[in-house]
């Protein structure tokens, strides 16, 4: 099912700036045990972006009851609902004058199945040599720029590596192409700054909360290679995924550890 | 007019990849004198990046056919034809499998009106705050990631400001935020690299060949601040303007030099 502008439709304009420019944003949730998962932290981060970017967007109340119309007629237990806020149809140019209704488009998609021993042994993940590019204003944003991330992803097609860690110019690890990164190391949780590079997920920030009030340690710095290296455990996260715990990455492997299982314990029992 | 995949058609799939993650490319050309304007070397560049992006764009016999009627059937002695090409539709996620038809798209807007003194005694421009960001892989193409030329062009609405100038985050100079810029010191032109930050445009490369031909000397090279606040003469170009002689910066003033007429009436006189 797609709505856009709460209408039965899946087209839009080719004068769309998301089209034009990837002038927008977007969430992707999780819909499990009848309810999409996190939604008010998607939808929170979803308006921020807005903000962030100036999208004048205000058709928060048509938004939510598309939504709703939405989940009523989803058939399957578990989906995944992807919400896209655009800044709408434009003239060519660059310049905006924010007058245009920005474009809303809710679609549902099937929820992903992967192995079960993703979960429970871990994963394999790879380096990818495409960098994520240093820009402190987009930083953080699920904005609609993705190149990087399909380049990164499209690095790959061997189905036994779930996953490709992205360093930034500077060298520093900053996350997968799809999911935030932690590492844990003398009981101590450490995940990438997303400041200057990298998405702020709504998991990772579920994860941090979680660690914090669990009476983890958390800390938000800069990773290194070497850092990740020497690491004790490692796990990656995101909306669909969950957590899941990194078994490999290249050649060097990690145990499923017991902060790994205690937080991915936490964040399938919360939001219930 | 707009063809897309040759039927005419204004909406594309909101599952388009464009739309998703801005995978794609494009191009603006100048439709003028009853022809698009250097037409081969903007093909090519269509072509050169959707290798560069990996997009396998095998439709350049149709697009060409496409392209000769959208020209047949403009009324307007001036127009701008604008092509782009994304991977096509996918299903979610970043991964493709490039099996998918790249959606190609051609549209036909009407060619902009600007003030007659800005050929003849230049523009102003303004300094933006929004960055290029470094990324080597992705410099020069011209692809659909353009949030930070958005940003940049939104930071100001007065009409009498032309184009703003965008430096990277080292803080050299890169180029407009439409446009690529030149500068004339001692009779020499010179203009930033585009292989870390900004856009190979076509009319940045038909400038250079000019100039060489006419035996000005040329340099891409980076351009800090300093260097831009101490040229003799500044301009900026792209296949629409053409070339503008830049006539203030903020406060510094600029005169309209000898080497930027000469170019201006070279580039009118070439592709004719």
């Amino acid at each position: 099912m797609v709505l856009i502008n709460g209408k039965n439709n899946d087209k839009v304009s080719v004068f769309d700036r998301g089209l034009q420019y990837g002038d927008g944003v977007f969430e992707t949730i999780a819909y499990r045990n009848g309810k999409p998962e996190f939604l008010e932290q998607h939808l929170e981060r979803l308006f921020t972006s807005c903000d962030l970017l100036s999208i004048n967007f205000k058709q928060q109340d048509e938004l939510l009851s598309e939504l709703a119309l939405v989940c009523e007629a989803l058939q399957q237990e578990q989906a995944v609902i992807k919400i896209t806020v655009t800044r709408g149809e434009g003239s060519r140019g660059y310049f905006s004058d924010n007058s245009a209704l920005p474009t809303r488009i809710i679609s549902t998609h099937s929820h992903p199945t992967f192995p079960e021993y993703y979960q429970k042994d871990g994963v394999l993940l790879r380096f990818c040599e495409q960098t994520l590019s240093i820009n402190s204003r987009l930083a953080g944003i699920k904005h609609l720029n993705r190149l990087e991330q399909v380049l990164a992803r499209n690095e790959w097609d061997d189905p036994d590596i779930a996953e490709g860690i992205m360093s930034d110019d500077d060298d520093n690890i900053i996350e997968g192409t799809m999911s935030n990164l932690f590492i844990v190391a003398s009981d101590k949780l450490y995940t990438p700054v997303v400041t200057r590079a990298g998405i702020a997920g709504v998991v990772r920030a579920q994860v941090i909360q979680l660690a914090t009030r669990s009476g983890i340690s958390v800390q938000e710095q800069i990773i290194t290679k070497k850092a990740l290296a020497e690491a004790d455990e490692v796990f990656v996260c995101n909306s669909v995924i969950g957590i899941w715990p990194v078994s490999a990455i290249s050649n060097k492997l990690y145990p499923v550890g017991f902060i790994t299982q205690f937080l991915q314990k936490a964040l399938a029992e919360c939001d219930k």
